[in-house]
C-alpha cells in the first residue's frame, strides 16, 4: 500500500510502498477514506520521538473496515463505515489502510461523509473537552486563543450551545472580521495596539476566568497578567515552540493563577468509558450538522508539505485534508 | 513610638519616631512584643507597591491588646495577649505598636511565649494549607523543597503527623545531615550529581505527586521533568527572583503538569471563618509543642539588615527574630 513518511523530524514528506499490515486480536484492518492534518500531527513530525523508517503519520481518519481480528468487537466493526484514530507510531491514517484497535473506531451513520468523519475525534472531543472543564470549575466565560482555527472555531460553536460566552482572539484584523461576520459576538484582535487593555476589560466584564492557548508566545504572558484573580490556563499546545511559558512565578502567587496541560488522551483515560461513548455521540451530532466550517478543501501531499514547511517555520498550520484513493495519496 | 522602615524598595532599614496610631470600629491596637522576619517580609521589601515614606514591615507578630476599637470583637480582645498578623501598609509589627483588625488576632494561651506567638500564623498556617492541598487532591506524597527553612521543617512535621511520606530538598550536604539526624527519612541535596535522577526515582517510588517550591531556579525545570505523571507543582515564593518558570510547555501537555500558586491570604479567605479557625487551634498546638526549633535566636536590627541584604543578593533568609522592647528594636 501507499502511506506518507517523513525523512526525519522535521524534514520531507514522502510517500512510499509498505506492506499492508495485519490486524491482530481486538484489532482491526481499516482502509482509509480520508485523514486531516491537525496541528496535532504537525507538532509530532516536528517534535520526532518516532522511528522515521517506520512511522506513518496521521492521528485521525475515517474508513471501512475491511479485516478484523479475533475478539467480539473487531467482529461487529467488519464492514462498517468509521471515524477512527490511530494507536501505533507504525500504522497512522496518513496511508491506504491502518491496523488499529477495535476501541478507537466509532461507526458512522450516513449523514456524516467520509471527511466530516475523518476530524470527528481530535477537535470536536478537544472542545467538549474545555467545555467540561469550564462547567467542572464553574467559569462563567471563556477565552479562546488562536479562535479561527479549526478548533478555535468549534470551541465557540460549543460555547455558544451550552450559553457559554467565548472571548475570541486572532492575531489579524482580516481573522476579527471572518469571524465578526459569522455572528462571534467578542472578537479581539491580538495584533491590535489596544490589546492587552481590551482583554483586561473584557474578561473582567465577563467574568472569563479560564483562557485556552495553544501558542505559549511571549504575548500570554501580558495576557495573563490582566485576567481576573484564580484565573485558570490550560494550555494544549506549543505552536512559538517556546522552551518556558512566559508567566512571572509572583504573578501566580499574586492572583492565585493556574496553569495546567490539556492532552486528550489522558482527558479520555480519565473521563472513563462511558463519558467518552457520550462524547462521542456529541461529536457526531456536532460534524453532521454544523463541522461544514471546518473542512476547507481537499489537498495533494504538496501542500500538505506547505503545511508542514509553514509550521516548521513556527507557523500555524491551515486546515487542509488528505483525500486517500486507492493508490495514491491526491 | 519606634518603627522600622525603609528607605525605597530592596533599600536600607532604620528606625524612626511616628505617632502611636489609633484604632477605629472593629480594630484593635497591640503593643507589640516580637516579630519575626519571614521570607514574605523580605521578599516584599524588595519588591516594593508601598509608599516607604508610611510603610512599616512586618507580617506578623505578638503582643498585648492596650486599646480597643468600637465594636463587639475589639472588646473581647482588649487586655489580651495575641498572636496577630498586619491589616494595613503603614501599621505593620515591626515597631512597638500596631493597629490591626480585631479578626486578625488570636488570643495565646499561657503554654505560648512571646516569640512562639509571633510566628504562629505565616509558617504554621501556609504548612496546614499544603496538608490541606496534599489530602484534598489524594497526593499521595509531597516533595518539600526548601525543605532546611523554618516552613520546610513545619511542612515535614505536618506530613509525618498525618502520615504523609515527605521528600525533603536541600541544597547542602550539611542541611542534608542536618535533616537526616533529625529523623527524616527522605533527604535529597540539590547540589548532588544524581539529585535529578534520585528524584525522579524515589518520586515515583513514593508516588509524590506534589511538589512544593519557592525557588523557581533553572533547577525547578529539570525537576519538574521528572515527576510522575500528572503531578502538581504548588509555586509560593520566588527566592531566585526569575522572570518566568523554567517549565516546557510540552512538558504540562505531555505529562498532565498542573501549575498553581500558593498566597496563604487567599487560601484564608476560601477555607472560610470555621476552617481558619480551626487551623489557628491547630497552629497553635503545633507552636506549643513543636515550634522551638523554628526559633534560632534574637538579633538586633543589624542581623536583620544583614538578612536583608542577603535576600536582595538572592540568598534565602536567615532565620530571625525581632524583640521589640519599649522604646528600640534590638
Amino acid at each position: 500500500m501507499t502511506a506518507a513518511g517523513i525523512d526525519r523530524p522535521g524534514g520531507t514528506l514522502y510517500t512510499r510502498e509498505v506492506p499492508v499490515p495485519s490486524p491482530g486480536r481486538g484489532e482491526v484492518l481499516v482502509r482509509i477514506s480520508a485523514a486531516p492534518v491537525n496541528p496535532s500531527d504537525l507538532a509530532r513530525l516536528k517534535r520526532g520521538g518516532f522511528d522515521p523508517e517506520t512511522y506513518i503519520p496521521g492521528l485521525e481518519g475515517s474508513g471501512t473496515v475491511i479485516a478484523a481480528g479475533s475478539g467480539l468487537l473487531p467482529a461487529i466493526l467488519k464492514g462498517k463505515r468509521v471515524a477512527c484514530t490511530a494507536e501505533y507510531p507504525a500504522s497512522g491514517t496518513w496511508a491506504e489502510y491502518m491496523v488499529t484497535k477495535a476501541g478507537k473506531c466509532f461507526p458512522l451513520n450516513k449523514t456524516i461523509d467520509d471527511e466530516q468523519g475523518s476530524m470527528m475525534m481530535v477537535n470536536p472531543l478537544t472542545a467538549i473537552g474545555f467545555l467540561d472543564i469550564v462547567k467542572e470549575n464553574k467559569h462563567k466565560a471563556l477565552i479562546n486563543n488562536a479562535a479561527a482555527s479549526a478548533l478555535g472555531r468549534m470551541v465557540e460553536l460549543m460555547g455558544n450551545r451550552q450559553g457559554v460566552p467565548v472571548i475570541n482572539i486572532v492575531r489579524s484584523e482580516k481573522h476579527a472580521e471572518t469571524l465578526r461576520n459569522s455572528g462571534s459576538k467578542y472578537v479581539l484582535n491580538s495584533s491590535s495596539d489596544s490589546f492587552i487593555d481590551d482583554l483586561g476589560r473584557l474578561s473582567h466584564e465577563l467574568n472569563a476566568t479560564v483562557l485556552f492557548d495553544s501558542t505559549c508566545s511571549e504575548q500570554l504572558g501580558k495576557m495573563i497578567g490582566v485576567l481576573p484573580d484564580s484565573s485558570s490556563v490550560v494550555i494544549y499546545g506549543n505552536l512559538t515552540g517556546e522552551e518556558h511559558i512566559h508567566v512571572n512565578p509572583r504573578k501566580l502567587i499574586d492572583n492565585n493563577i493556574n496553569i495546567s496541560g490539556f492532552f486528550l488522551g489522558q482527558r479520555a483515560k480519565e473521563n472513563g468509558l462511558l463519558k467518552n461513548l457520550i462524547n462521542l455521540r456529541i461529536a457526531s451530532r456536532l460534524v453532521s450538522s454544523n463541522m461544514k466550517t471546518a473542512i476547507q478543501g481537499r489537498y495533494p501531499l504538496q501542500k500538505v508539505q506547505e503545511a508542514v514547511d509553514a509550521y516548521m517555520g513556527n507557523m500555524s498550520a491551515g486546515k487542509v485534508v488528505l483525500r486517500i484513493n486507492s493508490l495514491e495519496i491526491v
